[in-house]
């Protein structure tokens, strides 16, 4: 067996404020020799999320901050290439969270570090995306915090994105008006015409809360039921502004803040007056509701029901500047880094 | 039977910003024949609470406004003086909502517009108070929304109130840490000697949330994890920065804004970073566990293990004037007006 060789991309630094690519260092290292119990997985796709930028701050968050020095986290799926375990064989598929790097060594005997999956009818890189952590985030959030009924309208703003995307088809399957918040014409119309919502507001269309919340008003006669937010700052501000009596916030990121910028919520009294409840969650404290939630988003994508877009950019090296170009939205759908 | 006169006091006009007396009009009327199935009730007290700021002003909020012209809503206890219906004798006494008057005609066969109460071991006050609305709403937030489990600490605003003092004993009773925060050094010293809570923090000792947050550690070494909101602005901010994960946030008022103040969240991401959930409630729309809440309540009281204190203001006359104060803070416990 030759020796290979395994580029990595380690954290170098701590942004302060916006990340740049120096903040980021690119080592070839070799690929260690498999002890008993490990698998070699080579990556096929890096997947590349919002919730990165968290942990590349020092200081307190839901998570540990990433390392400095260390290879970056982040969920890969690939192909097993060598075993020492019995339960995986070479020519596995595989999901797990090997991070920015071309090949992994994964610990195989821990329970749920590695998954094998099934690409009949699902293709691999869907598991990073609606059949993976993004889309159990979208199924946990619209199920299990706005719990919407048939004939509620729920908005999800960043839907074009991976999360985003699947809350709305989501709401549409159980009898929803869903409206989207994206940025241009381009995801907006992607999200109506063919993600299904009703309708879509292009946020750079409003300066404003004002104009954003007169938007909302037109594109939801009856008012918002739920809202599941992926952006905060105006959007917040602007939703609260059109919220029914009993409505529900799922808080799933404010994205608009993660370099540090202050984002105030304007009018908090609308949270009492409307009597709104609002709950903030990480989706891997919520490993319980997993099987149910993959369950129907494999079926809905394996029966062509739940559509999804990738943003694909090629070669490990590629990954901080797409990493940071999600960060300013101009991704579109789903960002992947294709390592083969 | 002779003719009787009724005091009444009358919206007159809506305020701009803080209140003032001559929002008010104080008339006098007679008080009309009684038809079949009403009762007159002569009123003993009324209750002042912060909520009719909010309904004094036109526009959108959870209730209707009050009507200019017409007599100020408000909770009440009295007794029957006068009945044309079978299930009211003359000398029981009743709880209502009778509004800002001596006297109400009541039509006592609507199911729920008066009760009959037990003023054996309960002051009749108690009904507009620890055994009522407030106490309800207390224990609402509580224990339908924080979920307290013994050992965890619960903050409170507007902690020597009406419902603030009785969120606190709620929660001790319930085996947690109970944490007061109070305006001035009396109120302090009451919530801690008086009520039992295990510390109270003076928010006019603390000029900005930084200083506040910093008195919140010390007074709330293991975090926190449910906090009942009476007065919003700099107290939510600073609370928020000490919150533990999961914690709960009861959503009652918000009184710091009651006259159009803005009252900007600084840091909306921390109800994200620490899954906060965030509930607004009206106490009201929750009727289904007000016997469940105020068996526990009445028992407390009666058995003296439930303590309160009232601020008694003399005679119709003196309700704007008190109203004023209580938006202010001058009142000490719940705020009454005796008209006996």
């Amino acid at each position: 067996m030759s020796t290979l060789t395994n580029r990595q991309i380690l954290l170098a630094s701590r942004p302060a404020g916006e990340p740049t690519v120096d903040n980021f260092k690119l080592v070839e290292t070799p690929v260690p020799e498999l002890q008993d119990g490990q698998v070699l997985v080579r990556h096929h796709y890096l997947s590349l999320d919002p919730y990165m930028r968290g942990r590349m701050n020092e200081g307190k968050s839901y998570a540990q901050p990433q390392p400095l020095g260390e290879v970056m986290i982040g969920g890969t799926v690939g192909e097993v290439v060598q075993s020492r375990n019995p339960n995986f064989q070479v020519g596995d598929k595989v999901v797990g969270m090997g991070g920015w790097q071309e090949y992994a060594v994964v610990d195989a005997h821990q329970r749920g570090v590695l998954q094998k999956v099934d690409t009949t009818h699902i293709p691999l890189s869907a598991y990073l995306g609606a059949v993976g952590m993004p889309g159990v985030t979208a199924w946990y959030g619209l199920v299990k915090i706005i719990e919407p009924k048939a004939g509620e309208t729920v908005v999800v703003s960043a839907a074009s994105g991976a999360v985003g995307g699947v809350v709305g088809q989501l709401a549409k399957v159980r009898g929803c008006r869903a409206v989207g918040i994206a940025g241009g014409p381009d995801k907006c119309r992607y999200v109506v015409e063919e993600l299904g919502f009703d309708a879509c507001i292009d946020y750079k269309q409003h300066r404003d809360v004002r104009s954003l919340a007169s938007a909302l008003k037109e594109a939801c006669p009856d008012g918002i039921d739920g809202y599941f937010e992926n952006v905060g700052g105006m959007m917040l501000d602007a939703v609260l502004l059109r919220m029914n009596a009993f409505a529900r916030i799922a808080l799933c990121g404010m994205i608009s803040g993660y370099n540090g910028e202050p984002i105030p919520l304007q009018n908090p009294q609308l949270l009492l007056v409307n009597r709104v409840k609002l709950q903030g969650f990480i989706v891997s404290e919520h490993m319980d509701v997993w099987p149910e939630a993959l369950k129907e988003l494999g079926t809905l994508v394996a029966t062509g029901k739940l559509k999804y877009r990738e943003s694909i950019a090629q070669g490990i090296e590629s990954a901080p500047e797409a990493f940071i170009g999600l960060l300013k939205g101009r991704n579109f759908g789903k960002q992947l880094v294709k390592l083969i």
